[in-house]
């Protein structure tokens, strides 16, 4: 994958030092300037006005087998909450001027929509989360969806998911790229008791140990212990890299799938940053393993994208500060 | 003090848990939006369109000490450049359309505002910072603005700091409300090296030793160990908590005349969030005390109101989230 480019971004470092800031005081603000002006390839870096929100919406087996607080029919009615714009990203989208888009990859629903790779995924522990075709049809999918919305203008993506027990498999996306036994990389999801984490940690075992040595490839990793919505996220975020548009991650699911663009494309995180830290500890695992430093860290977990919508003004603080504070030399007394 | 009104802060809490979300999923989010309803006595709370920043300005005797990595003509060069629009904080506040009012409080300057209460606050390792009378006068300016902010229709106040050395006093007011030695509470401020850090503690042990017992009374300590910049951002959290208008706080200044008001009038820190949190010992200490958790954590140290204005988008997310998101019961699956 091609790299952000290193001189606009050494710019605007020398930019941020230049200001009438002192040094280093800006923090992470001025990091997100530097990573927004490489992305871009111009310092400063110019405004996101256009900010585009994919959510990539599924179901999954393993929804049936105990890993969820929720039953899998929550999915079909928060995808029609997205849609009417009653959720909670779309209260954050509105508040913060960001495009909603959802994308049925994989919804158990009758609806057809154009590229619906299935209904649902596999039962990860029991059987392929998809076909290998299916594993390409999705992530071109995504590919081609990052390449409508950059063709559509967008100065920033932003990645988001929509599913019940979608966390299952993520968790096992994560273990396969870390490395890690299935025990350090579960969470609570949406919040199942013990009981559930307990039952939820033993399909991510069971699943990782059907699944082998396969694990050692990317792909074959989405195939068997991911699901469609998971590699069209991945493909969204290859196409973004590709066309060099910056990305905002959201949670647990977006930077499982950051993960596993990198392993398909080392280097394609670099076009990444993480809108926040979910309750997730596998997305603390693998925001670690990406070098990403959250934007946000307010204990949220609702998914949707909603962490990376509401990290968004942040990232406009990085590029005001730019662009529009004096220099250092034009302020001090002479 | 009066309180926030718990009715509506319960009201808003219930309908957080109703929300078509799950339970907790919203995190700090939901805090924030409880706090504000509550501060409003509104469910849902009300959009935070008019959101006011006032700076207070001064400069201080101990910058003439060794305590700050720049010069105390910065000051002057900071307030032009704050005047004309070109600080950090001009650049965060046009991006989140918050408005800048500078208070000129006790700057080093030939300049003779309306009210301002003297040229520089005394260096107080050696003598008190102000006259009785002067504390009463600054005391007196912050809440004059404060009343005159709401009364032009703020519906959120933020209150920021500039002048060079001001953290020293501010982590004095910090030590004495917290029964803390200097060590603890002392920070680097704009930079300060190891040989800095050094003095600027010895001078804020020095101020704490000579105002002894006089430390009790957190007026007292406003005139021995405080300066007239700080007293007035004391009376303007004071002033706004009495007319009942929610502050988002920036960093050390900010919350160590939190601390001190909630001293004077205990109840007064109900009334308000921290915008950040900054890199200075003494902040996180004294939000401990107060039972605030911080918005935002970016290692920012620029101070002028730079921490709070950057975090007021969250607090629009909050109240977006609970103005805009359907109920659970209208969404659920029948």
């Amino acid at each position: 994958m091609r790299s952000p480019d290193a001189g606009a971004g050494a710019a605007a470092a020398a930019r941020v030092a230049a200001l009438a800031t002192p040094a280093g005081a800006l923090g992470q603000l001025g990091d997100l300037g530097v990573w927004l002006g490489a992305c871009q390839g111009a310092c400063p870096p110019r405004p996101l006005h256009d900010v585009r929100l994919v959510v990539f919406a599924g179901d999954h087996g393993v929804a049936a087998h105990g890993v969820s607080a929720y039953p899998a029919a929550v999915t079909g009615a928060m995808v029609s909450t997205v849609r009417a714009g009653r959720a909670g990203v779309s209260a954050l989208a509105a508040a913060h001027g960001v495009t909603v888009r959802l994308v049925d990859v994989a919804v158990d629903s009758d609806e057809q929509g154009p590229g619906k790779v299935r209904r649902g995924s596999g039962a990860i522990h029991l059987e392929d989360a998809l076909l290998p075709g299916e594993t390409e049809a999705a992530l071109a999918l995504g590919r081609r969806v990052a390449a409508e919305e950059v063709a559509a203008g967008a100065d920033l993506l932003l990645s988001g998911d929509l599913g019940i027990g979608n966390t299952t498999p993520a968790a096992a996306l994560v273990a396969a790229g870390l490395g890690l036994p299935a025990a350090e990389v579960v969470g609570r999801g949406t919040g199942v008791d013990d009981a559930g984490l307990a039952r939820k940690t033993d399909v991510v075992a069971a699943a990782l140990a059907r699944a082998g040595g396969r694990l050692d490839d990317p792909v074959e990793t989405l195939t068997a212990v991911g699901s469609a919505d998971l590699a069209a996220a991945t493909g969204y975020l290859l196409g973004a890299a590709e066309a060099g548009v910056p990305v905002l991650l959201d949670g647990l699911m977006a930077v499982a799938c950051a993960l596993t663009a990198d392993r398909i494309a080392p280097g394609a995180a670099a076009w990444c940053a993480a809108g926040h830290r979910s309750t997730e500890p596998g997305q603390s695992l693998a925001l670690e393993k990406l070098g990403l430093e959250p934007v946000l860290d307010l204990g949220m977990r609702l998914g949707e994208g909603s962490g990376a919508v509401a990290a968004v003004p942040v990232l406009r603080s990085a590029v005001a500060v730019l662009r529009d504070v004096a220099l250092l030399a034009d302020v001090l007394p002479q």
